[in-house]
Order: C-alpha cells, then sequence, then structure tokens
C-alpha cells in the first residue's frame, strides 16, 4: 500500500477497532484448552468403575502404593507411546509436572543417584544450561528459568530443530544437559520434526553424554486434524538401535484426550530410567491415583478406541482452525502484513507479524476485549528476538467467539503495521 | 523368670516358633493402609457426579487451572483443619507430595521468595536442620535425609514433644528451619499433643525467626478409637494469635477417609503462605484434579456427613486395635517384657521392647511369616538409640491374620528376651 492510501486506510480501521471497543468484548485465545463440548466425550469416566477396583494384576485401586502406575496403564502407555510396558511410568494428572519432577530430580539428586547431579558439573559461577528450540512451549522455559537453567534458543524450521546447531553446540559446552521438544504438531508453530531430524537426535547422547536428557513432549501424538496425518519416527527404537535410550525421556498425557486436568500423565525411556525416577518419586510419594488410571483404562482400552475418540475431537476442533485461517487468508492473504501455518495436528496455529510488532498487535486486540498470549511467551526469558511471533489457540473459544475474535485479530495485524 | 525356668520354657517357646514356621505364614503388619471393607465405605464416588461438573463457582471442573482448589474442597479443608478457606490449598492425591513439595520449595526456592531459602542460610560445610520428635513417621525422615536436611532428634512424652527442649535447640542453633509433628494419635505412639504443649508450639515463631516452619502434619484429626476423643488445640487459631501464622503449615488429607492414594490433600497457613507455595506449584503443574476435589465434596458433604463416615471407619478397626492389645496384655502383660500404648485413635500401635531387642524381634518375626515395619524406622536415619520401637499397624489384615500374627509376635518377644 502506497503511503497516499495508507492514511485513509488507518483512519477506516481506526473506525472498525473504535466500534469493536464499543462492544466491550471478552474473548480469550490463550491457551490450548479443552472446548467443554470436547470434554463431554469422557463423561463417562464418572461410574464406569461400577464397584469393580481390582487392576489386572489382582490389586486394589483404592489402597496405598504402585508408584509405576497399574499394569493396563503402563501398556496402554507403552502402546500410545510406542514402547514397551517396562520402559513406562504412570503417574498422575499432570504431564508437566512429571517433567518438573524428572529435570529438577535430575538437577539437584541425579538421573541415575546423586553422583550425576547436574548441580554438580556446574563449577562456581558456572550454570548448567538446556537447548531451547524456539519458539517453544513457555511452561517448559518456565521450568528453565525457576530452577536456575541457562536456556540457548536453538532455531527451527520445517523439519525441526537445526540440528547441525545443536550438535555443535553440545560438542562445545559440556554443560548442556537437555533439551526441550515438542517432537510433534509443536506448540507453537505445528512443526513435526522430519525421520532425519529424529535420526539425529536418537544420536545426541554419543556427543553430550551419559546425564544428557532429550525431554521429548509427546503431547499431540495422536491430535490430528487432518487425513492421513505425518508419522513421526520412533525416538525410542531408534535410541535403542543407537545404545543412546538413556538419553531419551518421552512424555505423553491424556489431557487433551479426556477431561484436562482430570487426565493421566506417562514417561517413558529406559528401564533402568524409570526405576530411578521411581525412587526418586518414593521419597514424595506413596503412588499416584490409581483409581483413576483405572478409570482411564476401563474407558480408553486401546488404540482403536483412543483414536476413534480422537476423530470426535477433530470434528470439534478442525472447523475452528479452518475459520482461523480463513480470517487470516481473506484478511491478511498477500498483503505482506505476516505469515502464519497451517498445522495437520495439536492445538496451535503460529501468527509471525512483521519485524518488532508481535507485542503492538497483541496490546491492540487486549485493547478491543481480545486476549492472546502475550508477546515473548513462546521464547526461553520471554524474550522473542525478533518479536514477531503471536500464538494463537483456536479450541476452547465457540465458533462464534472466535469469528469475533479473528476479526478484531486481523484488523489489529494491518492497523499495527499501518501504525509502523 | 529365674535362669533354672528360662531353659525349658525357652525349648517350649522355639518348639511352637517351629510349628508356626511350618505353616508358612505371610502376614503383613507394616503399614496403615486401610482395610478393604473401609474402602468399600467410599464406593459411591465412582458415578456421583452424574454429569454435573460445575463447581461452587461454575467453573467446569473438567478443565485446566484452579491451583487453589476448587472452592467447596477449600472451604470444606478449612472447616476439617478449623481455619478459613482463604487459607487453605487442596491440591491432589498425596499429602506428602504437598509436604515434600513445601519442604524442598522452602529449601530451594525460599518460603516466601528467593531470599528467603534455607539454603542460602547456610555457610560452606554447614547444613539445614530439623527437628524431628521421634519416634515419628518415617517418610517425614526420609524427605529430610534425601534433601540433605540434618536430623535432630526430640525427646516425647504423653503430652507431645519435650518443648524446653525444642525451644532451647531453637535458640542456639539458627540453622534449624522446621520440625515435623503428626500432633494428634501420632505415629507411631499416639499421642495426642497437650494444651500447653500446643499453645508453645504457637510461639515458637518468635524464637526460630520467619523462616521457620513447622509442618504440622494433622493426619488423623477425626479418626478417633474412642467415644468423647481427646481435642487438639487449634494451633491456626494460637498462632493467629501470637502472630506467628506464618510458621505454621497444616497437612491433612482424605487418604483414610475415603480411598487411599486416591483421595485429595490439603495444606493451611497464612494466606500469604499459601499465595507463596500456589505460585511456586504452578510452575510444574497448572493445577491439581479438580474433579477428584468435586466428587470427595459430592460425597463428604460436610463435617457432620463426615464424622458419621469416620464412626464406620472406627467400627471397621477398633475390633482390630483391641485384639492387639488382647494379644499384648494376656501374653505380655505383667512379664516385663516390654510396654505399649492404648491409643484413642489413628492407626498404629506402638510396642517397646527390653533395651536392643527391638530388631530381633522383627527378625525373628520375619522368619514365621509375619513382616513388621523394620526396626528403627521410626527415627531420624533409621536409628534408633535404644533399639526398642515396634510399630504395628493393624488396620489392613483381618481379624483371623491379625489373631494369627499377634500370637507370632508375643512368642518372638518372649523367645528375643529369653535369647537375651
Amino acid at each position: 500500500m502506497s503511503t497516499s492510501n495508507a492514511q485513509p486506510r488507518r483512519q477506516e480501521l481506526l473506525n472498525q477497532y473504535q466500534q469493536i471497543q464499543a462492544k466491550k468484548l471478552n474473548l480469550d485465545v490463550t491457551r490450548g484448552k479443552p472446548a467443554t463440548s470436547q470434554l463431554n466425550l469422557s463423561d463417562s469416566l464418572d461410574g464406569i468403575l461400577a464397584g469393580n477396583y481390582k487392576c489386572a494384576d489382582g490389586t486394589d485401586a483404592r489402597n496405598y502404593g504402585g508408584g509405576l502406575g497399574i499394569p493396563e496403564a503402563r501398556q496402554f502407555a507403552a502402546d500410545y507411546l510406542e514402547t514397551t510396558a517396562a520402559r513406562v511410568m504412570v503417574g498422575g494428572n499432570s504431564s508437566l509436572q512429571m517433567m518438573y519432577q524428572y529435570v529438577q530430580g535430575a538437577f539437584q539428586h541425579g538421573v541415575r543417584g546423586a553422583d550425576s547431579a547436574w548441580v554438580r558439573e556446574a563449577g562456581s559461577g558456572q550454570r548448567i544450561k538446556f537447548l531451547c528450540p524456539a519458539p517453544g512451549y513457555d511452561r517448559h522455559f518456565s521450568i528453565c528459568e525457576y530452577l536456575g537453567i541457562e536456556m540457548i534458543p536453538v532455531t527451527m524450521d520445517e523439519s525441526g530443530p537445526d540440528m547441525n546447531q545443536v550438535e555443535a553446540l553440545l560438542r562445545n559446552d559440556p554443560l548442556i544437559k537437555g533439551i526441550w521438544c515438542v517432537p510433534k504438531y509443536a506448540n507453537p508453530n505445528g512443526v513435526v520434526y522430519s525421520a532425519a531430524v529424529v535420526e539425529r537426535f536418537a544420536q545426541l547422547g554419543k556427543i553430550a553424554g551419559a546425564n544428557f536428557r532429550i525431554m521429548w513432549d509427546n503431547a499431540y501424538a495422536e491430535h490430528h486434524l487432518v487425513d492421513n496425518p505425518p508419522v513421526l519416527a520412533n525416538i525410542l527404537a531408534l535410541s535403542e538401535k543407537y545404545g543412546t535410550l538413556d538419553n531419551v525421556i518421552v512424555i505423553g498425557s491424556t489431557s487433551k484426550i479426556t477431561h484436562a486436568g482430570a487426565g493421566i500423565a506417562f514417561i517413558a525411556s529406559s528401564e533402568a530410567n524409570i526405576q530411578a525416577f521411581n525412587d526418586h518419586l518414593g521419597i514424595q510419594s506413596i503412588g499416584p491415583d490409581k483409581v483413576n488410571q483405572l478409570r482411564h483404562m476401563r474407558m480408553l482400552k486401546d488404540m482403536d478406541a483412543l483414536r476413534a475418540l480422537m476423530q470426535q475431537h477433530r470434528a470439534i476442533l478442525q472447523p475452528k482452525f479452518e475459520l482461523v485461517l480463513k480470517h487470516l487468508e481473506q484478511g491478511l492473504g498477500g498483503k505482506g502484513l505476516g505469515s502464519w501455518n497451517k498445522p495437520a495436528g495439536g492445538y496451535f496455529i503460529l501468527f509471525d507479524t512483521l519485524p518488532d510488532q508481535a507485542d503492538k498487535v497483541v496490546k491492540l486486540c487486549a485493547g478491543a476485549g481480545v486476549k492472546l498470549t502475550p508477546a515473548g511467551s513462546t521464547w526461553p526469558y520471554k524474550k522473542d528476538p525478533a518479536n514477531t511471533n503471536i500464538r494463537l489457540a483456536p479450541s476452547f473459544p465457540s465458533l462464534a467467539e472466535l469469528d469475533e475474535a479473528m476479526q478484531v485479530f486481523v484488523l489489529c495485524v494491518e492497523l499495527a503495521a499501518l501504525d509502523q
């Protein structure tokens, strides 16, 4: 748009913006929360036990004990994470908590006993470090920041993290003890790591050493939005091949399958790692909520049943993603005011503004009653160097709300660009 | 018994012991697990929601969020712990985990922000310390040992810990940052702290300073075995009076009320402490399992309903405690071979052998197929200085199993004494 046309267009947009402000909207596109209609899909969890609390091994789910989880849940999680039950622990309602417990435990108490505590490797004035492919999941980064683990951003492209960069960093710095990954439908950019990238991940342990951990948060393993979804290579199988299974920690949960916040979380690695983690957790708990694990197994049954349920989720989610993409294409397509991805699964769409405009767009939206994830959130220390990333989460609002929110968003992107 | 009579009696007991060994018993009196009949009392938890997941404030229990717990659960826990809802957090299935999270958080991250981290107060080569009234709960002590917090045993009598000793230790050592207490029906000796002791506890903060914490694990608050049960003074009210509310952390759970390991845990303190703890936990979790909280509230309703349920538990537990006491009295009464308490509530009976015989009795029992908590477990570092404490947990076995186990126990106590 030439400068001569910009002024009237700006005034037009400002008028629209003020009209929207008068509506006093209160819309929230911040977090990947399932919609109520998605939660309804799992209401049969309540009452499903029908007085039968006996687990597959005869254990009474109602009593104490069983830190590794009930056998049928371990088998289910093994199928879900593509490994064997002996390499799986099933825990409580939060995979984030399991990741925190793992990283905090490794940091202070060791990945395999006190001698392997990361904190012991840092000399005076030194800090342990994590690689953080960015943009990424804000809560991963918060864990590192809280624990005083220094974060090093790693560039991503459509195949996953830049593995040349990852390998070079690991070769040069023995204080790097981990890397955060959401390898499938990555939060927030929807990337699925390519087979070649996963194969290189499976060999990182040879560079980084015995105490290095890949935190492979496979949060969206079965959360497809397309037919014939992309396949993520099996890092557990590959790392076994390369003798690096100890370096890989795979995490999943049913939070976006059954009831968010009332599901079950699981973690897989080598059997020795799982046993060591169980010893660590044994100090703080007599075991996870086995009744809720049993409830989930009675409902989810097996991978076929789970995939049928995920199709029902998709039927609710897909129109919302399509609506967001329609607004972006119709409102911004061809204007050169930003770019976005079209994810094949997961919970997010990443929008990139023109350089240095993300915070401005978020602020403008907030002023019009549309809450977005704060600019910068998807980067370590909340510092997006280009200030362009905005994470859109279409799942929770209704289609009508989303329609209204996206009108505002598209308008604010253009307005911010004209104000530049 | 004179020496001349001892030899034939010893032979008689040995014969009995061998006869028992031939039976190949497999009995377990180790842990305070509820019996199956107790667990059955709460089976209405499953199915109780009947499609209604709406909390008192309109929140959908099935979605993410709400780190402090749902409002009705906070109010219930406040009634249970005798305080106000704003001073309560309701969490997941494990009060032990909440205690670990609190102590670990205070140690590394501070009771109220990083500046107050206990670890910062320890100079080079120094360690933070906890007072441990002993005998006490083994899992409290494991937390300290794991975190590298030095434990100082404190003498107990029938009124609670020796407060002269506690106060003197605190005056002399600013590195003492906490004390573990089970103030009612103490694990394992059944003691209920007297009003005078609780009143002195409520003033400890004035000696010990702002970062000191009393870990008041009120695990058996409503777990009576008698009519007109003893009353524990309200430490939260008293500490408010003395301006030391920040120093007190009160913990409870429904583990021995509904389903052990699948209940809900809660913690109470000053509102500022609860908020700080919520911030700490917010790094690792998006919130507790609110569906299970709601389920519990629909079933437990209020303190009257809870007390009616506890009477049903008592009806199951009391005969078991009476059976243990009957065996002790009939088998050992007047023989001077040991002493024991008669608890008015809780889950344990503490037996004291003659000096230096506890480990021997535990070993003899194991040899006859009766598993007891390892000798020493009830002391910091598992070191019972007199080697006399044995914790008996009558709740889980059936009356028939308990009858058999106690015959073995009584026999082994006498046999160990004769072998001395």
